[in-house]
């Protein structure tokens, strides 16, 4: 018999999450049915649409249901398998959740290819985040030589990618970070033209003077006060990918009177594009693809990243409500067990 | 000498026009230099737009100066011509402005084709608010068959094209109406498969019956509280092409609290894409693909289009005054003078 720790859903959050959400089980794994594969967790990924369903608000997925095992994409080793693709000791990902342990339909797991990278980057740089910014770019922002791409959470997963891939497209990346050593590594090590510390409360004219030819693009992933002064600046056939609003997923952002007005008004006046996403509409087409241009790139150090590794499965709550308030510096990866 | 009467702008209205932001002029026409031509106006189109172009608020248009003839699509008839392409009793259409008679640059004139359709439709169904629904449902909205396209001001120029191309493209129309006579008006002549009036108090819930398998398509051109009823039914993947929003033009439409987050969270979620236009993005390339499209319905009756018509350039600013709050039924047009 193998032994799991899993961290499950105790009950909903109200406004931000705290550590009587979560229950830490042991469990003892059921056998293993024809086609399942029995799996030991290396890496779990933590990220901001976790939020989302912890809530049973109307959302493009069904939440977590109580006493349901928290739900997340992962980076594990076969130990056994019934399955004709998988053999003991493949590396594979799949969201099998906050666990250490799982047995697993094999229909649900990709083998991972990281062309040479580290086997954790499947979960950001080349997972779901690194493909969430390059389809968003891609697919909606597509920026063009000259113009000016600014992204919010820059030093994270999504917002790293979306500036190295913008100024591979030969635009000019403004990132805004929170605090001095985020913004130094998106200048120093990311390679951005400009960064700014959202914090800073200067943000609008800090970030006027950023961008003098206004700004083309706009990667949206967390909302809140960042909204406010990018709007003012959004060129004539601007876009705005949206790909997360973190700033709200505690139910903050809104501010003291209605600002819906303003935002509808500029995205008429200035034929503004905004569109929502979620990568897996552009997953089944289009990952491979993402996988063969980037992957080399990341190999080689051209696109950097930067992970946040916490040690045990048992530490993944805390560091998941730290990451929510902007804590974690790098993409958050728990690391579960030794490869 | 030709003497003209004009309508220019004497101040700036803060809220609601009223008649002292108005003067009228009489004044005699300059010589026409080589290319001028000299016209006499017959039609007058007035659009909730030109609001936008009295106040000075960064647009994508110039503001009208303070004393100036206030802007405005006209179609005239040629007077005197020294431009080659115009000879006298040719009928033109240009953006000549509030006024009875103009000495104009003829590169600034298009001779008026509607395919046997009266005149004055090329300021309506077969002019900017016709190519205005047309461009928004074909380069945005994309209506597929099946699909729901809700519009509010469904019995406007804009709204009454956008339902019936909606089916002629095989989706179901939806349409939102003030009162009564206009929701009659929009289902009987116009044949949208349901209409609601935006004065009932359930308005939310009337669209929802009215709606079973949510919308795909709304094309949004008037905003305030029609669009909180709008959002929770849009489906993923919906799209809204923003053209006008009528209900803001006037400072209001602003709720009591922050609406920025719903929509936005909306917008996230649903994977929705909202998309700001002027039509004249469009009309250099396609104008005339709409008209070979689009005309010989209309003088067919197979589309068809209902015109407010106001006798006299000097009654444009009370007829402007009240198209703002709905009191028009159908495009609105000032007769200027007889054909």
């Amino acid at each position: 018999m193998t032994e799991a720790t899993r961290i499950v859903l105790a009950s909903r959050p109200s406004g931000a999450p705290n550590a009587e959400n979560f229950r830490t089980q042991r469990v003892e794994l059921p056998d293993a049915a024809e086609g399942d594969v029995t799996v030991r967790v290396l890496y779990l990924s933590l990220d901001p649409y976790m939020r989302g369903r912890m809530s049973d608000a109307k959302s493009y997925a069904e939440p977590v249901p109580i006493g349901g095992v928290m739900e997340g994409e992962t980076v594990a080793e076969v130990l056994k398998s019934r399955h004709s693709d998988f053999a003991p000791g493949d590396i594979v990902r799949g969201r099998i959740g906050w666990c250490s342990h799982a047995v697993i339909g094999g229909d649900k797991l990709r083998l991972v290819e990281t062309h040479g990278a580290p086997v954790s980057a499947a979960l950001g740089v080349l997972g779901m985040p690194g493909f969430t910014a390059w389809s968003g770019l891609k697919f909606i922002g597509k920026p063009q030589p000259g113009e000016t791409v600014a992204v919010a959470a820059a030093s994270g997963p999504v917002g790293s990618m979306v500036g190295q891939l913008a100024k591979l497209a030969g635009a000019r990346p403004v990132g805004i970070a929170g605090g001095p050593e985020k913004c130094a590594f998106v200048k120093d090590e990311l390679g951005f033209d400009a960064v700014l510390d959202h914090r800073s409360p200067s943000l609008s004219s800090d970030l006027q003077t950023a961008c003098p030819k206004g700004i083309d693009v706009y990667f949206e992933n967390v909302g809140g006060h960042v909204w406010d002064a990018i709007l003012p600046l959004l060129n004539p056939y601007g876009r705005v990918p949206v790909c997360g609003l973190v700033a709200h997923y505690n139910g903050a952002g809104a501010g003291n009177e209605d600002r819906l007005p303003t935002t509808m008004g500029a995205i008429l006046r200035r034929s503004l594009t905004v569109r929502g996403f979620i990568q897996t509409e552009f997953a089944a087409e289009h990952f491979a693809t993402f996988l063969a241009e980037v992957g080399p790139r990341v190999a080689s150090g051209e696109v950097r990243y930067r992970e946040d590794i916490v040690e045990g499965i048992e530490n993944a709550p805390e560091a998941f409500i730290g990451m929510l308030t902007g804590k974690n510096f790098g993409k958050l990866v728990v690391k579960v067990s030794d490869l």
